[in-house]
């Protein structure tokens, strides 16, 4: 299947660098050079990520600083997704996200929220805002929480951490509603993605770390999927019960290997 | 059915008196008074308490400040529960609990963890704790996560806050594991308040504000349940699809006047 594709769609944290809690990252050996070679080859190239710690501008700043071809217009992120559901359907956000991604969500109404909007706030994941976000949506008739991710937890270079899917599983039980997730592993973020390319799902290939949201997902929408033995990949992986990547390589140089050598 | 009550078990907050945030409370109208009807009555009585912001010796002491009748020794409550089942199994707990129920796991080995125990944190549910505890749990090779409760959310006079259940929830998905359940509705815990009146099921009344931890949790253990309409409850309980009490009362006092005029 190596030959038919025409489009990559890559996953940034743990494929492209290791991001450490301090904002800073390690690129991952190989990396920088990998995603060059891909565009070298005339390649369509897509970065899909769930990154909601940062504004799109401020990570591919950070990504330029540490070596890679890449600009925002390159990038699928679940916030400006989430922005354009939240126009679609006259909804005003209450904010419980990243200081860094806040700018992203500026021209949107926020005056007496209807419904809650929920990403990888780390340090704002607060008692006392987990409880006010909480408030919010428990005074609704009918609650609407919107969900950037459903990541169970990452790696930073200081450690685990819980990731939003945890805080979105905490505020659904709380208020007996299920949360709409957008960005990986749903499937209207792929096939946007996949749009943006302009390639079909059978001439595409995801790679990432994550087993579920970025194998599983894209698997869904009739892509292939490989998984990367680097960021969160853990041994146990390879005995998913559910998901069974098409290929596993050591990183994503080894993936750009065998992927120019079929073409 | 009210004829055959020899035993009575009591929810706390709700039922005696509303609490507030701030570690004090104040006394429902009539309680008080009701409690000493039921024992003057010649009745067992039992305190079976979700509890887990403060060791027994505290909360009893508060109430009876607050002018109850009550000793420790006829509360039922979480956390004496689990230091049981710790015990039984060799477990050397994490603590994720409020400060002031630390106390209760005195005696207990916490060096090397191979378990984490959850309660209602309250100020103690940080970002970096709650990651401490997902660290610990995901580094075994089973987790064990020990909760004591699954409530929702509960109300202080400050107003309503998430509960230990919806945080047990986040680290549930996080670790891919299902918490057990000490304190209501959990069946053993009831069973245990029973025993310790040396009452048998058919003879007992629960009495809460809780639709499904005090009415559903007794109901499941062959007791009669009642709900106050006080504390927690909300008119459209009334409507709950799954749970139905026996009996609905204003308050403790009514349920007490009708109970004694059935003797």
């Amino acid at each position: 299947w190596w030959r038919a594709v025409r489009g990559v769609l890559l996953d940034i944290s743990g494929v492209l660098y290791d991001s450490g809690g301090d904002g800073g990252g390690t690129p991952i050996a190989g990396s920088a050079e990998a995603v060059r070679r891909i565009k070298a080859a005339g390649l369509k190239l897509r970065f899909c990520t769930n990154e909601t710690q940062a504004t799109r501008e401020e990570f591919v700043k950070k990504l330029q600083g540490l070596g890679f071809d890449i600009s925002v217009a390159e990038v699928t992120a679940p916030a400006p997704a989430a922005c354009r559901i939240l126009k679609e359907r006259g909804l005003r956000p209450h904010l419980l996200v990243h200081n860094d991604l806040v700018p992203e969500f500026a021209e949107l109404d926020k005056a007496n929220p209807n419904c809650v909007v929920i990403g990888d706030a780390a340090e704002n994941f607060t008692y006392a805002n987990l409880n006010e976000a909480f408030r919010v949506l428990i005074g609704m008739e009918k609650p609407v929480l919107i969900s950037l991710g459903r990541g169970r937890y990452y790696k930073e270079t200081d450690g685990l951490k819980l990731d939003v899917g945890a805080y979105m599983k905490a505020l659904e039980y709380a208020c007996d509603v299920e949360a709409e997730v957008v960005g990986k592993p749903a499937k209207p973020f792929f096939e946007s993605a996949l749009a943006e390319m302009g390639v079909p799902p059978e001439q595409a290939v995801m790679i990432g770390d994550d087993i579920v949201n970025d194998v599983g997902g894209a698997q869904q929408c009739g892509m292939r999927a490989v998984q990367v033995r680097t960021g969160k990949y853990r041994p146990c992986d390879e005995n998913h019960p559910h998901v069974k990547p098409d290929a596993y390589v050591n990183d994503l140089a080894e993936a750009v290997d065998i992927l120019l050598q079929q073409l």
